[in-house]
């Protein structure tokens, strides 16, 4: 995309809907009258803050579901109540506030605390790294949900994988790319570990809203910009303002996001809600990607036939070369603490054998597959 | 895989380490008496059965792992006893024993009954289709699930995705595929429809237990088997007793496994037990992928560099053959009833929409990724 932009987008777009002095107050709990004495039976109510504007398609719905799948595995002992961005606490704030209870749940991605440890840019995902079902592969089964664990510790937070978008799109662009050389002075809206890219391979990467995108492709201001893919994209009308769609999204190719829990709050629930809490996250982790799947298919129809909308696949030698360069960003992150470093080591090795497997899995098939 | 094969498998190798004598006395319910007439306090008792041998890697212990997940959720309200196939019914049994109330709930795969219907044969996996994120997308968000719904629904039975190998193997052969000349009068081990697209192609499809697939490769009664992917092959050890090892796995590139509940216990649990059982599947069915993900790659690595695994790709001359004739035997099913046609139509449409989009992102991006 990148996600990051929806988060100061939502400091400016505030669809919210929903009031804010509706706000409960805090982690109340009582007991049923009908079976006092009873730990099953005491309630919970929780406060979920997202990056997120209340409601933003995919994105926003998940950690509406997550709280919909918990009322109705827990009988509606543990109410979680969702904001959007901005309704309790702003979206660059929602790790301190679940850190400090002032929410026990967030909803967002691990990059955008990079400020408190670089190393948290690994856990949303990282140019040419791992795709979805390979994420999740190595968070579950590979180690790297327990290296996410020991460094939200400190933090006093308990993360789990809250959903993922797949591969996102490259972006939308006012000017052909042919070679590394119409990269250079490009003024393109693309932050984080793909900016550093970028900067680095001589374009001028940019921060700035998502709610200002489009006049900003429209005047001129940038020549290009990067969001999400066809689903998102579709929404925001960028086939209106650029000339070329292009793929394939090398600096975000399986984003994760995350489900953030105030240890305490995570440690005062009886074990049965702790495993709701756990096997909620679990399956809103698939559900996200199994709804991109689906609507980023028909999103993309609707803009190529009746939008006409130009898709170009980024020239090899411009992929090539962007990928030296994430390499040398990459190795540079291993070096900002020793945890970092670990989690580098850890995800390499991953990404080595699962590159392999998948050449002659994954990879082959979709070969196979073509008419 | 194929999958089926466990199944026949699973009536040969009892790796029980579980007597049968054990078994409870079916959907018992009981009040606790600490909050005697509270509906949720209300316990039961289920019974689990499964196509696998108890506890086999991967396909055996999603319906452990079901069970555990459902006990921590429900706070060990709803028990569920899982029994390996054999130990309460033979494998073939499971769709009877379920659909009758002899077992709330089974884990196997749909396709074990095209007996019943043609049309189950959609739900697992069918060649040249959609690979596991694809089918999660059309299941979830694409009308998929609803259809296998009502497919199940005269069977008194309510289906749930339980899994998924991810693509699987093209499997082990003792001769070499350079051309369709070489197909033909091979003898494999491939059921279902990938053995009726190898028969047409002028190989002979033949059904072996797996149990004695390693017997018949080593004395030559075989010369060729599929079976699922690098983790569970290499338990098998057929490395020892076949030359090349060919990808990718056109017959199922992304087979998902099913839960499926007897209607009328599903009907008998409490909203929150529903939830939870939902729940609880829709975890399993990513956890399961996740596993194979990761363990794929480190099995891969192990055959080849330890066993010095011989890993070749079908020929594009072959795969293309397999896939026109596979377009040929999904055309027939689709004749075969009315939600046969229903499904096929969904799924055809479906999987165009993800083809096109998957090969400017998933496809794209694995491409641009390469060294």
């Amino acid at each position: 995309m990148r996600i990051g932009l929806i988060v100061i987008l939502s400091l400016f777009i505030m669809s919210c809907g929903e009031n804010t002095t509706d706000i409960s107050t805090g982690t109340s709990t009582d007991k049923k009258a009908a079976s006092a004495g009873s730990d099953t039976q005491q309630t919970f109510k929780w406060k979920l803050v997202t990056t997120w504007p209340k409601n933003y398609p995919g994105l926003g719905t998940a950690p509406e579901n997550f709280a919909k799948k918990v009322d109705a595995m827990s009988g509606g002992r543990l109410k979680i109540k969702v904001y959007g961005a901005g309704q309790l606490v702003p979206a660059f704030e929602v790790f301190d506030a679940v850190s400090q209870g002032t929410a026990q749940v967030g909803h967002g991605a691990s990059y955008y605390w990079t400020g408190k440890s670089k190393a948290t840019g690994f856990f949303t995902s990282v140019p040419f790294g791992l795709n979805a079902q390979e994420m999740n592969g190595w968070l579950h089964y590979g180690g790297g949900l327990e290296l996410w664990r020991e460094l939200y510790e400190p933090f006093n937070l308990v993360p789990f994988a809250g959903g993922s978008t797949g591969v996102q799109m490259a972006g939308w662009f006012n000017r052909e790319i042919n070679s590394m050389e119409d990269i250079k002075g490009l003024k393109m809206r693309i932050p984080g570990m793909g900016g550093d890219v970028f900067t680095r391979a001589g374009g001028i990467a940019v921060t700035i809203p998502g709610g200002e995108l489009y006049t900003s492709m429209q005047t001129g201001v940038i020549d290009a910009t990067e969001w999400v893919g066809p689903y998102n994209d579709l929404a925001f009308g960028f086939h209106q303002v650029a000339k070329y769609y292009y793929y394939p999204g090398w600096h975000e190719p399986g984003s994760i996001l995350e489900l953030i829990v105030n240890k305490d709050a995570y440690a005062s629930l009886p074990a049965d809600l702790q495993a709701i809490v756990e096997g909620a996250a679990r399956a809103v982790n698939q559900d996200m990607l199994d709804e991109y799947t689906a609507r980023n298919n028909t999103a993309l129809v609707e803009l190529v036939e009746t939008h006409g909308v130009d898709v170009r696949k980024l020239p090899d030698e411009v992929l090539s070369e962007l990928r030296k360069i994430s390499g040398e960003v990459l190795e540079e992150l291993a070096t900002d603490s020793e945890i970092a470093n670990r989690i580098a080591v850890s995800v390499k090795a991953f990404q080595e054998q699962a590159t392999a497997y998948h050449a002659i899995s994954e990879e082959a098939y979709y070969d196979a597959r073509k008419q």
